[in-house]
């Protein structure tokens, strides 16, 4: 079939809008209608060509929701007509990853995905030419129609809007993921959300929603301050209009009880490695837990001295905020649904497909904090 | 009283046995007659000058065992005659630490011991002309008598020989403790332990405790392959013999079901900020917990890339093995008792006070495990 999609079609320059072939759906895998998709920093990381394993031609996409079409040869938990997320993250529940109950970093499919194709090697979109086009992160969702495998896919309910849990496919889950999986941060805990761009708004309402007493939030725009109360942030520091970031959320947190001072958890939701060294440094002598959301920059190292760990601080990082996705993500949007998680503020901007590069400006200039392409 | 002790009267010389004034014990405080204890690399640390929050002159030494002579007022848990092991992480029971329940770093002393102080901010030992002696991670050790807090001396059973439990103070608590409290290792783990001097020595037994399969030790030397064989270990890489040390590591542990390999836990018992990476990159994806337990050179920094943590590996450190001192200290000692634990073939060299020296040069020269200076 023909399909229409936004291609990457070199390192750095705009999607181009096209037709592209693409092939049905072989054995384990599942033909999608995308119905709805966001626009991630991870997509810009690879368009821009900053991401060192990025592949072009490719189609680029992995925060989406649509409608099951068509279900190849052995499938049997999906059929046509089913509402799906697609996941980057899959859930086999067979490999030794997802066998092993300590991880959500499936590895059954990681080698081929990582080389932008399907688990038969090859890839389901060409150009109307016949030159494969990749798939990124085995989702591709800036198409009209893509192919997943079936492990890929997490069934969600039907009355679900799809221009709003596309975004439980990336930064909702990663953001509250984290807090609830990763972190694990209990009823009356202090934390620090450094960034509160999508990501860590969805942090802080994580954090509310376990129930965080004090929720810090850390930015060098004041303009971000505002919502980010609204989804429940308690305290916000500017880095830029304080001498030392890290005494200042110290200071919030110290009581008569406690004249140490340091969150219990903190969250870098930045991907600036100096970010979170503070994030790690900010958090509590003897049990703070620090936990890495943001991509950084290749090459990039975080450092900090070794006696921060040693004296009890946890430097930890989330994928995909440690869910599972074709069990968590169906979770997810019942909490939407049920009113537990806001999106809806989040989706500041919808765009055809068209449209789709203007949402990426949008997001360099910080003006979007989503901008979801919907199919029509 | 007068009492005989080995004083640090500057960085970087030998200690000098000499007769020194030992106050009593005031409020809260107990007098200790030392049996025995064991000389340790942070005794050389501070010592040798390297460590910047040294202070001189001041009696080391912190790995003790010995009997309670006079409490001071207010004393309720201790009283003449008990046996016990001093404490440098003391157990207070009350503070914002200790009530967290989440932590082995009571804090209630911290500022003082940090200064070489009693916690009313005075020293109990002086010079012969008056000059105070500095105490050293509030214990002083080596001094044929001491005095320390209440909250920081473990009661242990009467029947242990001081001259074995000494080194319970420790060594055996921060190595057995990295892996059955910091790590938390489950029967049928794999781990890495890098540094098989006495700290690596009690990793590798506390891993075999806690039922471990595959237990790798690394070290530069091969002459410490065949004891640490004896406490546990299963496997044995000098990293000076292969490629990459990391590598070899996963190596060994992969299997049919798991492609990916790299051990469950790792351990840093060098010190080495490099090594410490090693032990972190080593560590498996998705679940890898790595443990510092090295002090590390002043001003030395830890490095990685962000990715290490984010698919899934945790940092961690420990001091004192995450041991709460009063509690399990005595838990130690009836392992010890009960054979569940070795204590003996580590005890490489029996010492005098007069010959205390030696047993700085026996450490430095790779020659002992442990040197104990037994008083007699
Ligand atoms: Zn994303
Ligand atoms: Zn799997
Ligand atoms: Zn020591
Ligand atoms: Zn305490």
């Amino acid at each position: 079939m023909r399909t229409r999609a936004a291609v990457a079609l070199e390192a750095g320059k705009p999607l181009e809008i096209m037709e592209v072939n693409l092939d049905g759906p072989k054995a384990g895998e599942v033909l999608i209608e995308i119905k709805a998709t966001g626009i991630c920093h991870t997509d810009e990381f690879t368009r821009s060509g900053a991401d060192p394993e990025g592949l072009f031609p490719s189609i680029l996409g992995h925060e989406g929701a649509g409608v099951v079409l068509e279900v190849g040869e052995g499938v049997t938990t999906l059929k046509p007509g089913d509402h799906v997320i697609p996941l980057y993250t899959p859930e086999c529940r067979e490999c030794h990853s997802c066998l092993s109950g300590k991880t959500n970093l499936c590895t059954s499919i990681r080698g081929t995905q990582g080389q932008g194709l399907m688990p038969d090697g090859t890839t389901r979109f060409s150009m109307l030419d016949g030159t494969p086009i990749y798939h990124y992160m085995g989702c591709s969702t800036f198409a009209n129609h893509t192919v997943l495998p079936e492990i890929a896919l997490a069934k969600v309910r039907e009355d679900a809007p799809f221009d709003k849990i596309c975004y439980i496919g990336c930064g909702v889950t990663t953001g509250i993921g984290a807090v609830i999986n990763t972190a694990g941060v209990e009823i009356g805990s202090s934390a620090a959300v450094f960034g509160l761009g999508g990501i860590g708004l969805n942090v802080i309402q994580g954090l509310r929603m376990a129930g965080a007493d004090t929720i810090i939030g850390v930015d060098l725009n004041d303009d971000k301050a505002e919502m980010a109360r609204e989804f429940g942030m308690t305290h916000f520091v500017n880095p830029s209009k304080v001498d030392n970031v890290t005494e200042a959320i110290i200071e919030i947190t110290k009581t008569d009880q406690d004249q140490f001072g340091g969150v219990d958890y903190s969250f870098d939701a930045t991907g600036n490695v100096q970010v979170m060294r503070d994030a790690l440094e900010c958090s509590h002598r003897g049990w703070g837990v620090s936990v890495i959301i943001g991509v950084a920059p290749a090459g990039a190292e975080i450092s900090t001295r070794p006696f921060q760990l040693v004296t009890g601080r946890v430097w930890k990082g989330t994928a995909f905020g440690g869910a599972k996705g074709r069990t968590d993500v169906p979770k997810f949007v019942d909490w939407y649904m049920d009113g537990k998680i806001e999106i809806d503020p989040m989706i500041t901007h919808k765009l055809s497909l068209d449209e789709i590069n203007e949402g990426f400006e949008l997001m360099h200039q910080g003006k979007s904090i989503r901008a979801v392409v919907e199919f029509t």
